[in-house]
């Protein structure tokens, strides 16, 4: 008598979920913790750990368990697992070998000589590099789009954001092309008659840090599961069970370090609200790159910058950094909704960042789907960056195409997650305002409640349970509908 | 034509120390870093990391590995790498599994009863656990004892202290147990005579903590390898390329923290001053746990309590905590010499602590022998305490035979290293001294140089090159010799 495949595979993806314990608690510390000589041995430590949760998702048995599995009765939960455990597998066993050691060693040498290449504006030096991680690339699209039966990009895309299609994320970034360059220019129009007053520091870090602390409190993060430190690139690691963000001080600014622990506390919410249950299981996992960006931009975008938040957090803010004019709500408000252009996508304020992301969806489309060629890119961004944000890049690839890292390691397909989470957030916050139409008034005297339950009932108790079109929908009645984005910006940019 | 195994093994135990990395840092952050609700997901991940070590130590092949090993022509550090890797592959393989499964069943289920039973003073109740531990323990010993051909308890204790045997050590205890009473009665008839300031707190923690630090950069332990944090019990963890020490601070306290501090330190520098390219070999490792021990009480008894290092670190307790006379010299002195027989070893001063020790081994070697039984532990207990150190236990377990965690888990073997570490140190510094006879006035200016350069070039460069043995002998041109220890407390006690 043979054993039922399916609980055969849970043990499999259970021990790979361990691993992945160990290589998550391992790389908070590296990142926040790690004094520099220990980096060679972690990192030695890190990649045997990689080859083993590798060869775990590569065992030749799973195949048979996933045939097998597909005829045994299950649940519908089971069901949701069984699919999510031979995606993680498809996706791990897909490529051959050698592309992906070809891939990781092309993507460290472009991305190490990319850290000085940037600071010598030496774009044609990139290329050199580059020309290679683009070609492995594609290699690697072509592999995934031959089993799944989608484009290259999609199939890229895919990695971050299953079921979501380029077709369909261009509908809706055309549409946004279509109103956002107006919508800036009024925006700054407006801004331009405004007063602002710039808080006047320095501000203790210990300050920042309470304040911090306090604003966590406030936004529901548990700390008996988590923590919050310092490192150079802010981020959301650790496991479900234990959620480690951090963020970084300057002691002569508070106003981004706030909004970072803000915009990180909602991605830690998600992790923390998964079903316990299921936390061994990748159904049990966050949904998406996008949907995980709906929560960070639920808590930043739609919570965080909304005056009725800084009504309530202005006092936490005079309380640790001391009173000061530019502490009043009203203030605050304005400095979290200043919209001014410029040439760095991470430096970018809510109105004009999805210009950024934009550009760089249809640039790297393109080139992955073999329409461009990684020469043209500069020509392209120059036109893009004009025609979206009027802003000149001409020459400037240090600021430009060479800003930031995320394509020197070939990294394709993830840029839409940050958009379209930022739609999905304004989708959510559209529907819970129909449930409570005083919902400002709620935020405003500390009662969050309707958006922590509703978020934690339509998306993080549901985990990896829908696909993410089927989670939008049975949340929001509806599927991705970028008119609530345009809405909500008009709203807050121009209301 | 075959490979030659050597190389095979040391990629075997290359990839263990990879392994072995992850454990010591997930362990550190579960003991310094990590929320209560982290634990679960953490145990578990731990005891999968365990179970792949295991396997990793148990592969089959390895079996012939080390045959063909033996033949091949080794450079000298080869052979002692092939004698450590083989140590432990065979500590790893001699037991069965389903020995080493009930005694980890037996031990944490003692273990978790003791924490209640030990508050009741329940030895009845502890007993009912205790005796399987016992039993399985003996198992143990009997399994490596029918391999090595030494004495039960010999066996075990060899797994913390290789190349020792239970006739030397009693012995050498035997000798001690000859003077230590006199010399602790003498001692505090003439400490009976002092006055002692003790010092007015509170210190704040951050003021502590400043200080440890500071003391920790005299000491020169390297920041950019290792850490300071936080945890319930002290320990030295981590890995020797970033060494993760930790204390406890209480703010009406400084003297126990600052001198666990020192202590640690001692340890730390023994990890970070391993040959480095030995690291990733089992003969790059520390030698054992009583070299280890020798190495932390180097730095704090034969240091740390020195009258000329607390001249010289004086000043910076008075920085850090402020002024006050009991910070003076002399008086930090008198604090950090102070004698007074008690219950509880790990409260002991330099004196009365070989009296604990003495009697620990006394009666598990005589348990595990099979002289005694588990229920004659009390008299003999009693008995012991009364004649080395004047104590009354009687009725007493929770702070008598039960007041430790060391025999719960079946531990046994591990008390004489305790010792050894302290007779090692005084014995090397008894060798640096006769190099430096000004080595006191060399301390208190701040030059330690004689002493680290000592212990770099004789112990800690020396890994496991050596067996304990041979390392002591090398070091000091002598084995192991009581006298040395005898030596330095008469002189710090009653000179
Ligand atoms: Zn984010
Ligand atoms: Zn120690």
């Amino acid at each position: 008598m043979t054993q039922p495949a399916y609980p055969q595979l849970e043990t499999a993806f259970t021990r790979l979920y361990r691993y992945q314990h160990l290589a998550a608690i391992a790389g908070w510390d590296q990142a926040a913790m790690m004094p520099s000589k220990g980096n060679d041995a972690r990192a030695a430590a890190m990649a045997e750990l990689q080859v083993l949760m590798h060869h775990t998702l590569t065992d030749p048995a799973l195949r048979g368990l996933f045939d097998a599995a597909n005829s045994e009765a299950l649940t519908p939960v089971q069901q949701a697992s069984l699919r999510e455990m031979r995606r993680e597998w498809q996706n791990a066993n897909l490529l051959p070998a050698s592309l992906v050691e070809a891939k990781s060693l092309a993507g460290s040498r472009c991305e190490h000589a990319w850290r000085s290449q940037r600071k010598a504006n030496d774009w044609q030096g990139f290329l050199q590099n580059f020309r290679e991680v683009v070609k492995l690339s594609r290699e690697e699209a072509q592999y995934l789009s031959d089993t799944t039966g989608v484009s290259r990009y999609d199939a890229l895309m895919n990695l971050y954001e299953p079921g979501m299609n380029s077709a369909e994320v261009q509908r809706i970034f055309d549409d946004v092309k279509s109103w956002l360059p107006g919508l800036i220019r009024d925006t700054m129009q407006k801004q331009a008659g405004e007063q602002v007053l710039q808080a006047q520091g320095p501000f203790a870090i210990e300050a920042q840090r309470a304040l911090g602390i306090e604003v966590m409190g406030v936004l529901g993060f548990d700390f008996d599961a988590g923590r919050l430190d310092v490192s150079v690139h802010p981020f959301c690691g650790g496991v479900a069970e234990d959620v480690r963000i951090t963020t970084r001080y300057r002691d002569d600014d508070f106003v981004q370090s706030l909004m970072g622990i803000v915009h990180e506390t909602g991605h830690a919410r998600y992790e923390q609200g998964l079903p316990r249950e299921l936390a061994h299981l990748p159904v049990g996992h966050a949904r998406s790159m996008g949907i995980h960006e709906s929560q960070s931009l639920s808590f930043e975008m739609q919570l965080g910058r909304n005056p009725a938040f800084l009504q309530l957090i202005a006092p936490l803010v005079k309380k640790h950094l001391g009173e000061q004019p530019a502490f009043d709500a009203a203030n605050l408000g304005q400095l979290y909704s200043r919209v001014r252009p410029g040439y760095i996508r991470v430096d970018a304020d809510e109105l004009t960042y999805p210009a950024h992301v934009i550009l760089r969806f249809e640039i790297e489309r393109a080139l992955i789907e073999g329409e461009i060629e990684a020469e043209d890119i500069p020509a392209l961004w120059d036109e893009k960056m004009l025609a979206y944000l009027g802003v000149d890049t001409r020459g400037n690839y240090q600021n430009g195409c060479l800003q930031d890292i995320h394509w020197t390691d070939g990294s394709f397909g993830y840029f839409p997650s940050y958009t379209l989470g930022a739609m999905y957030a304004a989708q959510y916050f559209a529907t819970i305002r129909q449930q409570y139409p005083d919902l400002d008034s709620r935020i405003a005297t500390g009662d969050l409640a309707p958006v922590f339950d509703w978020l934690q009932s339509n998306i993080w108790q549901q985990a990896s349970l829908w696909s993410t079109p089927e989670l939008v929908r049975r949340a929001t009645g509806e599927s991705l509908n970028p008119a609530h984005f345009r809405a909500h910006l008009q709203a807050r940019y121009l209301g």
